[in-house]
């Protein structure tokens, strides 16, 4: 899905549009699936998040605003706002606003690879969008257009909160970056982000062979030492 | 979701309804998702195993068909077609008909240790769907009703086709049962599923301190030697 004739804006406006302008927290929201005239109206959580990325998609076409996806969906970004291929890009992420976000920031290893030769994904916007299901009403509680160390903390088996499948690093997982209450806060920029992944590093073996040179590179990168 | 008014039919009944009276393979499929008057007609595949699975319940209703799900959704069956907790199982599976069946029948380990407590389980009837999504048109290309036994094979690795995660066994996984040109063919009948099921489980390290003892007592549910 592409709208290439649209007209750009930034993230920032993207997102102020949809919270400012459209007032997606005072809309009501219903997924239907309809086969052969019997219409069901969702009620369940678990597809809402792949619902919502398509909508998205529909309303910048709807808005008449600039953007590209990408031919395989597991590539990053979800949106690129620009014809750049190196900045403007825009990540969407849901979560169930009852519970505690939950979502997928980017695969561990994944992650730390790329920013050796696009360190630029460092930039990327990421748009979250807490919903709620209820009697079929999908609404949007609360949404926060967030850079990736700002959604991101420590944690007390990692330097880096993440997912852990029987010993090996799976995927960068959210803090709880909006509660007062919460022991780790997230991190308060880039370079105690990438610290943070590279510590994470030291702790996995499956890591052993490259975070050296992975460190010295971004590091090198971001001006870091 | 539950309808205990409905009146009784067995897994065979209602997939004959779903076939020769409903014509579901005739009728085309619609998923919409709508906020604030935007409407998003969806045409990818990843929702779609979840709304099928609410759009059979509400067909089921609309059919006036008794069933009643389980309050947790992890637990087994989908659908219960009747007030009997140890039969009448009905399970729903789904995939996109233009590629091979990937979805994953139950975890391995689970479903193991289930048929100790529950050998019923086996008798379990799996309803599967494979669909195609085309400009936003979801058709149901093929439909099956089944037993465990008639959708799983030996594998190259091992006697079950299983998802394998870094040398653990995660999920039964399905054979192509309706290829001729298959090098696997579906076991013929229960027993040969169940010792596939402990043949599997004594090339797994994480079974070791119980698949003896599930030898015994499910080979004796089942009067195997």
């Amino acid at each position: 899905m592409n709208n290439t004739n649209g007209e750009y804006q930034t993230a920032v406006e993207i997102f102020n549009n949809l919270k400012n302008i459209f007032y997606i927290k005072e809309q009501i929201g219903r997924i239907k699936i309809d086969i052969g005239g019997i219409t069901a109206n969702y009620n369940n959580n678990d597809a809402i998040g792949e619902l919502l990325q398509n909508w998205i998609g529909h309303w910048l076409v709807n808005e008449n605003i600039y953007f590209r996806t990408r031919e395989n969906t597991q590539e990053f970004p979800d949106f690129l706002l620009s014809q750049d291929n190196s900045r403007d890009f825009l990540e969407l992420k849901t979560y169930n606003y009852s519970a505690s976000p939950a979502f997928d920031i980017a695969n561990f290893e994944a992650y730390c690879n790329s920013l050796i030769d696009k360190p630029y994904r460092i930039y990327s916007d990421y748009l979250i969008l807490a919903y709620e299901m209820s009697n079929s009403r999908l609404r949007i509680k609360e949404l926060w257009l967030k850079k990736v160390w700002q959604i991101t903390s420590d944690s007390s088996k990692n330097p880096l909160k993440i997912q852990d499948k029987r010993g090996v690093a799976y995927n960068i997982r959210p803090c709880n970056w909006f509660s007062d209450r919460s022991k780790y806060n997230p991190f308060e920029n880039k370079e105690d982000f990438i610290r943070a992944l590279y510590g994470t590093m030291l702790q996995y073996d499956q890591c052993r062979n490259y975070r050296h040179e992975w460190r010295q590179k971004v590091y090198n990168h971001f001006s870091m030492s």
